[in-house]
């Protein structure tokens, strides 16, 4: 039987995950892809620490990515290192050096994925990134390959386990954003500095790729919208709930009129949606495919097992190809190059959506009506208001917009801001039917 | 470009789906798969019946199987007959004649798929499957390629949309199994003769597919326990949701022990389980996967478009290895051949379970002490018992079971059955967790 050699870049969750379970299931993926794969070289970045990798992996450590990259014994490169400059030079190397490469670095793909797709089909090399969405499940492989029928017209997602575990925890519980955040971290689903997935960026590379994959166009990242659940508060569930709704922190991906809508941002989705179902750390991605319907793919999103176990199947991939020697027979994109596109983004100023809109105003005669006036003014009508409790004299004020302009919201809500019986930035919510 | 030929045997609703679908997307499609996929041949029963596909493949109809089998222009042969014989001998003569299969029929592969798997590796063709098992979702696919580095531990499948259609219908509307079935059959959800879809045939075919991919074991589909929907009654969907529960027709298959646990039965599980959430004629299939976690896939089961989607998905799949040169390079059922291993199916009368049990019952005191004795009797312990409304003479009763062994709980049941004060036979429900 044939043997490909991996080359490990970091052994840290995900790396020593790969490396226990390359080893316990060695005869099943042998089976499964007819080759047997072994690890043959580990980069990291202090080989004086203890690690849980099998005792044999041991002597393949060493400090030296370039080692690692250019052993003759290394046929595919696992990346696991993260982040931006390393990471994209190990690539880059690698990649010239006709190594496969297996990749989970989201940021990256994100920021670089262009370079990195052409560079992988100019250099003859395969380029696994099942693992960089949503950890085991197969959402790029069904991108890349299983729709080949029907266009994909939208993607909906909720690929941030952490945040999502939080508005679960806010939504059940009453509970302010800090707590929740807090009990995430001490369960070990939040990292310490947990900016990246609350404020939304994790979330944003995630479907930065994803966009990609599904509509044959580079996204340009910096013009994805981006905002975080940091500023939701226990009563915006609450009234949530009065409506029927909950709070995702979404990832959108749509074709709009030949542009592209792509942002992340939290959103209130009717509670009979198959999204609002999704709980806890649990990943899940919604694609509505011309032709082939709704399409949910539902899974766990992190942890070094699960991860691995995308990893995995890209090695089973690539190593498949490697045998029958079938090297680039689907291109990093699922589109040949030459059909790929660049589609404009569309800005998120112009995509029409209803809107929550918390106001923190005086409880005073005249406000309401002041109010609506402005958005009367901006062309914005009211589906519904809620006022809360009276008995205080800063009240929250909840209105349901019908369908407006984004730039209309904003404008008017800036103008309401500035009313000198408000008393708190207001707060935008989006809603969507999750589809 | 390529051009990668076509025969197709069957145009109903798939077949002019498709017809419909590879002209209209054909631009789409050659971008991904890197050939033109061009229908040569169409084989139909009555070629002067009226069809609803493109004009131009009118003149491409035949009545003769064979015709489109052995045509040199042909190099795929999409089978979608349905049935047995004819359909198992042409897919025998198309890989005889060196053509690659695609086809949906999941009688077939129940019943003769090892030997068209063994025949296919023999003659070095593909055959695509995709279309068998729910439509659109691309379950075929994450079996035999995503899940390469670890073990299927349990499939569950809602994978009949007529049955469960019909379920949510009951579950909503207190409604009668034949009138559920009338507002089925006129939306075009079921067919004039349901048999297959509301006795579990049809739902026993997949599963009987998904377990011989998941396990890497031939499935004998005559072991299969199968039991329909045919005997609930409105009263049990409103005792279900008493216990918090819903009735879904599951499709089962897990390793016990060592053997096959493979079934399908109508089953109670928690309203919180992401299973009971599918409703409508939404098919979805729960995966286990060791390292991997839940991997739920839920989408369009059915349909002309939907299913037409896994075949073109499919036939992209072929003409990727065909381009490449590496026909054969997945094995038909994931597994290297002389890894796969014959698991031994387990009688479901040694499965241990928890059990609904409604009786009905003439209302008069000590029977349902004598009941629960026999009960006892059978090492079978009572979780709890409800006895409704006693105004009539004859009462439903429900128990609902400790873990026991199935074939306690039939020996038990077949004690009361006899009884005097039984008036109808006993509806036995088992309770899953649907994990």
């Amino acid at each position: 039987m044939s043997r490909i050699g991996i080359g490990l870049l970091g052994c840290g969750v995900v790396g020593s995950g790969l490396a226990r379970n390359l080893s316990r299931h060695a005869e099943d993926i042998a089976s499964r892809c007819g080759a047997e794969l072994e690890i043959r070289k580990i980069a990291v970045r202090d080989i004086s620490k203890a690690r849980a990798i099998p005792q044999n992996l041991s002597a393949l450590l060493t400090e030296n990515v370039s080692e690692v990259i250019e052993s003759d014994e290394v046929d595919i490169v696992v990346e696991l290192l993260g982040g931006e400059g390393v990471a994209l030079n190990a690539i880059r190397q690698a990649m010239k050096a006709g190594k496969h490469i297996v990749t989970a670095n989201k940021l990256l793909l994100a920021r670089h994925g262009e370079e990195i797709f052409r560079e992988a089909e100019k250099c003859g090399v395969e380029i696994g990134i099942e693992a960089s969405v949503a950890g085991a499940v197969p959402v790029i492989r069904t991108l890349r390959e299983s729709i080949a029928g029907g266009e994909v017209k939208s993607v909906f997602g909720i690929i941030n386990g952490t945040a999502n575990y939080i508005l679960s925890k806010m939504t059940e519980s009453n509970t302010e954003f800090a707590e929740a955040l807090r009990e995430a971290q001490e369960l070990g689903y939040a990292e310490a500095d947990p900016a990246f997935d609350v404020e939304g960026v994790d979330t944003a590379h995630k479907i930065a790729i994803l966009a990609s994959l599904a509509f044959g166009s580079p996204v340009d990242f910096d013009k994805i919208y981006v905002e975080g659940i940091t500023r939701l508060k226990p009563e915006d569930f609450s009234f949530a709930g009065q409506f029927g709704k909950v709070i995702k922190l979404l990832a959108i991906a749509r074709l709009v009129d030949g542009s592209l809508d792509v942002r992340v941002h939290p959103a209130m989705i009717p509670c009979g949606e198959p999204l609002a179902r999704i709980d806890g750390v649990t990943n899940a991605v919604l694609l509505e495919v011309s032709h082939a319907g709704s399409l949910m793919l539902v899974g766990a999103g992190a942890g070094g097992d699960e991860t691995s176990s995308a990893v995995i199947s890209d090695l089973a991939d690539i190593a498949r190809n490697i045998i029958s020697g079938s090297v680039g027979r689907v291109s990093p994109t699922g589109f040949s190059p030459e059909k790929r596109k660049t589609v404009p983004m569309k800005p998120i100023e112009e995509i029409d959506n209803r809107y929550y809109l918390r106001f923190h105003v005086e409880d005073r005669p005249g406000v309401l009506s002041r109010m609506t006036g402005i958005l009367g003014a901006h062309m914005i009508s009211v589906e519904s208001a809620i006022q809360r409790n009276a008995q205080k004299s800063v009240v929250p004020l909840v209105i349901i917009t019908h369908s407006a302009e984004e730039e209309n919201i904003r404008s008017a809500v800036a103008e309401i801001d500035d009313l000198e019986t408000t008393r708190e930035k207001t707060l935008i919510i989006r809603l969507e039917n999750g589809e």
